[in-house]
């Protein structure tokens, strides 16, 4: 016991010596307390689709360009590494969200489409689910469905991310030790839970959980057992919603009010959904205003880490989204005015320009720029075609070639995506990892707490021992 | 002294702790020493343009399909971090590779194209000029003109990344202590060294320079200094070199033998240069040619430093090009076996064709694949044009469409970049870090060596002193 913690304490003047001996290493080591504290809750942070050209630009999209070093992110003290995203599918070998949130959910590689099963079909247990086990509480947060791939892997399991209907039908049915496993839930997806087959949303409220549908009612409310849902599908994206709609930070300072209240700790996965669904868009703006959504909640996350000291935060992404690159076209400049300029997102005008409002009235409304004639009419062209889709991809034209946005695709790709984490057992997660990891380590913190550090240095040993000794003495 | 000894010795135990808590994280932390040593080298490796699509890519080329898993490269057990690429430039906020190099060679961020010198025009000291002062050897190699923008920006000092003959002039003119400042120049530029108005080769020999053009002659001649040009501009890419033209690795091996002989350590930069030529020019097959070529010599450099023991090695990239992505156009599946069927880079199949080689004896010979009609018209079309541009850009479609390979520019982007580090010290590079900080801590390194750490916590430095006590009972 004495050589464990002394040697423990050990791991901690290695966060101070790697910290003093670099001056620009990652706080991660640096802001360890004396003795790594045992893990009490784990706070998970997805940014669906949020590859390394979304946290670079969007450092570059915040900076306040007061000084002549831009200013770091949320995210960028915590930089720990990179993880790897490909799947095991037979048939692609790009991920989508459903099987790389399956690998960081239940540390199980599978096909595209499974919500935490294997490639056999097999249901395999989640981090959510064996916190929950061990008499934790545990909180699902999301801008998307609540039931989609992404939450879902962490608290459903299906062959298919598109049963959103029966993944909602988990979340009450599927009970462990004769408790429901997830005590919060906040997102949107109205429409899943209240269905013609099912009420969802009365059964859960017999059950004595609240049910909440705007921000206030969230605030309002502090029981520890919450439904929330802010919208029939999707979450409005941030510079779309009204004050009613809550933020991702709302909604994760108010999951970690509650779940806070159990002193066995928790177990959180809060995704920042759509991001993923902007680059979808090819949309620039939404990707920013998505950002700002996903970085407010992981600073909310950190702080609570920060007061607890018993709380490891880990955010990273699940895979990259739409071939996006900062600069396009052979030029070397990339600006990030065009897109501050915009006060709703392109899909947001689209709509009420397919409802019927004048093209110049709404431009001039909702982007503080003075357009071209030449954009004016791109978009008045689209409008002909009566489709809304083509007037958002004629208002996305304007932003990608004033801000000079490339993309690739419509769909995903393969590079590795960063990693970030803080607290208890941060270094863990530092280098290049799989995504399988996230799940293994968590499983393994679930299990052991901070785990007593193996020596292999006998000399070492010896020598804290002689420290041990002195002290006694 | 005391003090500092332990403090040092801490540091290493850190290493292992934090290799054993984890399982997962980098050997950088896991294979210190017991005694964080003397740094008495730094090989500096910069893959020019290669940002994290190319170093995920080169993953899913490089694997052997053998496993469920995917193999690491050469890089992945190093990966410590990211860092960002931004120059200081009043014209573009996209960097070039003389302002990232100026970086990541002097500390100072500068404009595009500047090679070395400060926004002012001033000449800004660089870690290899450094290096030589405090009498180390030092070294350039690259694939490119070893007067290109990297090597320049280490090596000599210009208003512009152009004047490649003044460049030239620059690396034997400049003198440190009365001594040429570079021993080992290795690379393409016999154009810029032979010219009407200097010979810069007989000057080298006249010094006592050795002057080899051949892989032979390279491995044949061990003269501490020498200069090394195998082409008259940039090397032909790794996969159409002959025989007579050494690798990246050849070129690496054989600088750190002579460079090795100097008892006072050496300074060395190795630049896998045409990455980023491979990606302005769209061409994927030559982008993995090219990482192969770079990965060779990292590998080398590892397997030194492994050995020697007193080695850092970092290797990053000073941006990434073409805006390229794994996947493209909605498709989620990227193919490496197009790839590894082509023999030659679409430039070599090109020039032949232009040259009046039949195009469907020449695709049939340097691609390894049942071309369809379509492809072989695709080519015979561009070879209309008599343009030779456009045979190259017909023949690279071929593979785009093949493997799902998305391009969005033909210059730079802007996110951030991977970096890898190994041996003392590289625990320095943790986290997201500035292209400057690569200067800053090298500098810091060759005035320090290892440096004695600074414990921030009063209470440790109290129980290590303790334990200094105790031993000395």
């Amino acid at each position: 016991m004495k050589i464990s913690k002394k040697i423990l304490s050990l791991a901690v003047v290695a966060g101070v010596a790697f910290s003093s001996l670099s001056g620009v290493a990652s706080p991660v080591l640096a802001e360890k307390e004396e003795e790594n504290p045992e893990i009490k809750n784990v706070i998970f942070l997805v940014g669906d689709g949020m590859g390394v050209s979304y946290t670079s630009v969007y450092r570059y999209f915040s900076d306040s360009k007061e000084s002549k070093f831009v200013e770091q992110t949320g995210f960028d003290p915590y930089l720990v590494g990179q993880q790897m995203t490909y799947p095991e599918d037979p048939e692609e070998n790009i991920t989508d969200s459903a099987s790389a949130a399956t690998a960081m959910s239940a540390g199980v590689k599978t096909y595209n489409n499974g919500i935490a099963v294997d490639n056999d079909g097999s249901e395999v247990k989640t981090v959510l689910e064996r916190a929950k086990e061990l008499g934790k509480s545990t909180g699902l947060v999301a801008t998307s469905e609540i039931t989609h791939a992404t939450p879902a892997s962490f608290g459903a399991h299906d062959h298919s991310r598109h049963n959103m209907n029966e993944i909602a039908d988990d979340y009450y049915d599927e009970l462990v030790n004769g408790e429901h496993k997830i005590d919060v839930l906040l997102g949107g997806g109205t429409d899943l839970f209240d269905r013609e087959d099912r009420n969802l949303i009365e059964e859960f409220e017999e059950d004595g959980y609240s049910y909440v549908t705007t921000k206030e009612d969230l605030f309002e409310d502090d029981n520890e057992q919450v439904l929330g849902l802010f919208a029939n599908r999707g979450l409005p994206k941030l510079i779309d919603r009204t004050e009613e709609t809550p933020s991702l930070e709302d909604m994760t300072r108010s999951a970690i009010d509650r779940l806070n209240q159990n002193e066995e700790g928790f177990f959180l996965m809060i995704e920042g959904s759509q991001i993923d669904w902007a680059g979808h868009d090819n949309d620039i703006v939404a990707a920013m205003s998505e950002m700002e959504d996903f970085e407010g909640a992981f600073n909310a996350a950190i702080e609570f880490a920060m007061e607890d000291e018993h709380t490891l935060v880990v955010a990273t992404a699940d895979h990259s989204t739409g071939g996006y690159s900062i600069g396009a076209d052979g030029i070397y400049n990339w600006f990030s005015e065009p897109l501050k300029a915009a006060k709703r997102t392109p899909d947001f005008m689209a709509a009420e320009i397919a409802g019927g409002a004048d093209v110049e009235e709404t431009l001039a409304e909702y982007i503080d720029l003075e357009l071209t004639e030449e954009e004016i009419q791109s978009v008045k062209d689209a409008t002909e075609t009566e489709d809304t889709v083509e007037i958002d991809n004629a208002i996305e034209k304007i932003f990608d070639q004033r801000s000079h946005t490339g993309w690739t695709t419509g769909g995903h790709t393969g590079e590795d995506v960063p990693t970030y984490a803080f607290g208890p057992s941060s270094e863990r997660f530092i280098g290049q990892i799989e995504n399988t990891d996230n799940a293994k380590i968590i499983f393994d913190i679930l299990e052991n707490g901070e785990k007593d550090i193996v020596i292999e240095d006998k000399d070492i040993v010896e020598e804290e021992e002689e420290a041990d000794n002195a002290e006694e003495k």
